[in-house]
């Protein structure tokens, strides 16, 4: 197979479907993601049995327990993409919204339409379900996709594909609006992510050597979501209890997450108290922590912490914790450690609750908040593609809104410029 | 000189700065503009005396009379950049601002805070102006900027930038928040775009060459203008009067720009009768058509269009015209042949307008109004730094809000994530 030529057929493809997306109406859309829904549940043994041959192949190449697990396509887990698919298509249409329209002193009215961005090339890593989360948004929001999925769950991808495929077809699409890639060749991702005519974002999902190697490579803009260094910062003024609650939800609601707290910051005029406090409830979840030298003086039984742990995205039930002189010192530290990701403060004060917020600059800043709640769902946008740590066109989690962007237009009556 | 050395230098001074830019009160922002005006105006003798040797040098490398004319600095160019800063700093401060901040299920609130980039690089090439407007413009969103002018203007730009300087220092803000490189060593170029720990956008500013060469090269995320070819469809309800007006304001108001029409398309059903008015009313401007087979059958005297003609950003007194059946052909040949930055049709039929106004894929879309008003100051944007041709961040004039992006901040009283 001509890499190069299959993937501009699959471009071309995309590029021309992702006209008749971008004009098609809300319901037309909507009855594309129920009837994917449909399909899928009606093809529960044609899923079960790819999905059977892709972890028997899985096995015999020696994929690890983990690996075979996120790569499980379970009856509980088609379940939950159907569910996904009938919450999508509820959501509010974020396309052909005109805002902002308003009279200008020449008399022309201007104003800005949401508009889908056209195609979007998706790249994720083993997790089959991806395949319809991504999709759907992608479709909601009125765009084109190019799937390309990890070349262990090829044969899963593929009957999911097929599904989504019917969806598209019985509301009258074309079902080339979302593509997956058919090849395990992993030169089909150096073409897509370098074929600017045909692609018009690439969003990765997976680990951050995957997202790195796209981003060096890639000509296509890239809506990038790196690590989660995520800081919680307990002030002299905090609330005790709040303190306690927050910092203990922040580390342990879930370990595996962008949005966990990596390292606690804790003011020196309270450290004497609240260290102590803290320990307590972090080892009744068995959290290591790994302390700076003041605060290994108040704990000592803990280890240190080295140079390397204050960057570090444990993803484990492991804390770095340091104890720092103030507000000051403790943004310090943010703006030289933080991946820019999620920061809360836990303070009843309120002049020092307004610098943080103003100055610390992550995508979600927070004050008497889990850094938990840094998620689409929780912040209304019905679902994320992702959580962007980038600062131009979305920042923080990326829902239907960041799939699209707004054209100016303007209505006059034969006016002309003076 | 150490070329990679200086500009990491220059690198970490604007980003040092940025933070103190970006938590700086509006009314210091405002006050470094305005004092920047005075120091521009005290400084006519110096800068004149800058401009009067870099023309000199200009005119020993032979430079044509057109680049010398962007070259010079004037009085009357000197009041224009002194009235530009007091009409920046009179525009609203885009930093700061809370939008649709709202309770959720969970009783936090959630809301979007608008934020300076950071550190922006700007490239341009000989007209000294722009090191006032683009600085300017981002100094008043809150951002630090790195300027690399024309090496045939430095002089004039390192009198300007300590014009800059003078009005940083004055309002107590750090004065490397505006720096103009200071070597005309293009390896400069080289290192300012691919500084991502540094600089966090790129705004080209000048000819195409220079801007698709950037944007293949560079790391940093750019903000573009590629070129305008814009066009105006005649549909065959429009109001003939409204159609010849909008058709000639849009290509002769001004030639050389952006925005001006490149291609006019007419629909069959009336290219009998606009076409020889069209003709005359172009005539009268000495304005050359080139017409497709079916407009030379009409209009007899006419040149022939190329194949390369309708891709043309002529930027002169030339225009290519042709006859298609109907609007589905009109927005085909668009689809096909726009730059994607501003078309507009002319009719007074609702149905076609409003699909027109929806499928049409460029920056602005316009409904019975010259092509000419897409600039920023006729939306309202108060200045721009550019007109973008991206789809991502920004689209279209970009004005304050797009050296800007929203954050989420959140707010709580303990929350946590159940």
């Amino acid at each position: 197979m001509d890499i190069t030529h299959y993937m501009a057929d699959v471009g071309r493809q995309a590029r021309e479907a992702s006209r008749a997306i971008a004009r098609s109406e809300t319901g037309r859309r909507n009855r594309a993601l129920e009837a994917t829904a449909e399909a899928l549940n009606r093809s529960r043994a044609a899923l079960a049995d790819a999905n059977r041959q892709d972890l028997e192949d899985g096995r015999a190449n020696g994929l690890d327990e983990a690996m075979l697990d996120r790569l499980a396509l379970t009856d509980a887990r088609i379940d939950a993409m159907i569910a996904g698919l009938h919450q999508v298509a509820e959501l509010p249409d974020p396309v052909g919204g005109i805002t902002d329209l308003a009279y200008r002193p020449s008399g022309i009215q201007v104003g800005r339409m949401r508009m889908p961005l056209g195609v979007i090339g998706i790249i994720y890593e083993s997790r089959p379900n991806v395949t319809v989360d991504a999709a759907s948004l992608c479709l909601k929001s009125g765009n084109a996709t190019i799937l390309r999925g990890g070349s262990e769950a090829m044969r899963s991808n593929q009957a999911i594909a097929a599904c989504l495929r019917d969806g598209l077809a019985e509301a009258g699409l074309p079902n080339t609006a979302v593509q997956v890639i058919e090849t395990r060749d992993r030169a089909a991702v150096g073409e897509l992510i370098t074929m600017p005519e045909f692609v018009d974002v690439i969003v990765p999902r997976g680990g951050k050597g995957l997202i790195e190697r796209i981003s060096q490579n890639a000509t296509v803009p890239v809506i990038k979501h790196l690590d989660g260094v995520c800081h919680v910062y307990i002030d002299s003024h905090a609330d005790p209890e709040k303190a306690l609650d927050v910092a203990v939800n922040s580390k342990t609601q879930r370990y595996g997450t962008c949005n966990t707290m990596e390292t606690l910051l804790v003011d020196s005029e309270i450290a004497d108290d609240m260290l102590p406090l803290l320990a307590d409830r972090f080892a009744a979840h068995e959290v290591e922590l790994r302390g700076c030298e003041r605060t290994r003086a108040i704990l000592t039984g803990i280890s240190a912490a080295e140079a390397g742990d204050w960057d570090e995205e444990y993803l484990a039930p492991v804390l770095a914790v340091r104890v720092v002189d103030g507000l000051d010192e403790a943004m310090a530290h943010i703006e030289r450690h933080s991946s820019r990701h999620t920061e809360s403060i836990i303070t009843e004060n309120l002049t020092r609750a307004r610098r943080f917020l103003k100055e610390v600059d992550s995508s979600s800043v927070m004050v008497n908040a889990s850094t938990r709640f840094a998620d689409g769902s929780e912040y209304g946008l019905g679902a994320e593609i992702g959580i962007s740590t980038d600062k131009l066109h979305a920042r923080g989690p990326v829902g239907l809104e960041g799939l699209t962007s707004q054209k100016y237009v303007v209505f006059g009556d034969g006016h002309v410029r003076g």
